[in-house]
């Protein structure tokens, strides 16, 4: 199998790709799918969101550390631990969003991977047996960040582990010999910039949380692209129920 | 001042660009003009460089860790440390230098930069005194590589202390938020690919070498670029002669 990693989006892509965004999105989805969320969407517009909790989705967002009004949580892993959603559907609002429609546009089968459920994102990429798997850091405002390289690392050893033939491609020696500086991947998701936004508005907690290696079993997989206005609506189940 | 940072070239770049090739091309560079070489040419041809040689000048250059027939030195610091260079020219063969053409394109002031001569490339950017700098990694083989991203964020960390007032773009976060993981600069240049491949052939002497921190006062500048066939010739002599 052919690993290939990228630092930032540049698809679309073809075959299996793996979306990595660490802090927070692709760890707060397999939670969700966890705790028994009947259908997860996410969305870049808070517009696009209203509209589908009219017909009685839970709304899940952020803007500057607090939920918008009319929504029901933040993107808060620490708090959505606890939230009762089981049987719901869910609409989270994640910002970096936009930049996965490009990753999405070839048809590919699209997983979202983080720290959170790593080992079952490998299981799944392996269950699939692609010739190729794109390993995809989400990155934060544009630019690589170091949460997502070091869990793009680590998915890519934990394939490494179960395929005996691997072909590294792109940057994935990069993050692996990055990420052997640090044992605890906890250490990048503190450096990293979307760890420092996260601190500086008091939510280290969830820094933390993300640090929970292999915790889920769940692996958000992309079903189906609803359009809507002013942007779509992508609905995620889990990949391995 | 704005600090960009490229894991890669993307240029073409305008005003002051520091190209950073730590492995072994922008080590050897400062080295060879500390040693008094007269004039220095940088080209990935070897059939360029053994033209330039009739005028008389000495050839550096290696494929697979050995000199080509015909050429005087390899691409080793360690070995070029002793070599009788000085009033001479020199002409370099570099496989990386086709990606300096898209960075040379746009009339910028190029410099040369790498641990071995870090400070001296900080107090030339500062003496230039632009409005932005970018610091661009050179990479290994078309990819991000470690040596050149924790030189990158020496350089910015350099700058940051002489400048009072900077503005951190691109990469630059993530390139000194990876170093801080390293605080030995050796370790980054031990884990990259190029290190890895010059411990692979028995050059990790050249390694250790390369990991000398503000070692060289010299500051590679480019100064004009000869068409020659079937690659330019780009001549460098000291910025801050």
């Amino acid at each position: 199998m052919k690993i290939n990693t990228d630092l930032l989006p540049s698809g679309p892509y073809e075959g299996v790709v793996v979306l990595i965004d660490v802090l927070r999105t692709c760890t707060v989805a397999p939670l969700l799918l966890d705790r028994g969320v009947a259908e997860l969407a996410l969305t870049p517009s808070l517009r696009s969101a209203k509209e589908a909790a009219q017909a009685g989705a839970l709304l899940i967002g952020e803007r500057q550390g607090v939920p918008p009004e009319g929504f029901n949580h933040g993107n808060s892993p620490v708090q959505l631990a606890n939230a009762e959603v089981a049987g719901r559907s869910v609409v989270m609002v994640s910002e970096n969003a936009p930049r996965w429609l490009s990753v999405t546009a070839g048809g590919s089968d699209l997983l979202l991977g983080s720290l959170y459920n790593a080992a079952a994102v490998a299981d799944a990429v392996v269950a699939l047996a692609p010739a190729r798997v794109d390993l995809v850091a989400a990155g934060f405002a544009g630019e690589p960040d170091l949460d997502d390289v070091v869990c793009a690392a680590l998915i890519a050893n934990l394939i490494q582990q179960r395929v005996p033939d691997v072909t590294l491609l792109g940057a994935t020696r990069f993050a692996t010999t990055l990420a052997r500086s640090m044992p605890d991947p906890l250490e990048g998701l503190w450096r990293s910039v979307a760890g420092q936004y996260l601190r500086s508005i008091d939510l280290e907690g969830d820094v933390a949380f993300a640090a929970r290696v292999s915790t889920s079993s769940s692996v958000p997989r992309l079903q189906r692209i609803l359009q809507a206005e002013p942007e779509p609506l992508y609905y995620f189940s889990a990949a391995n129920s």
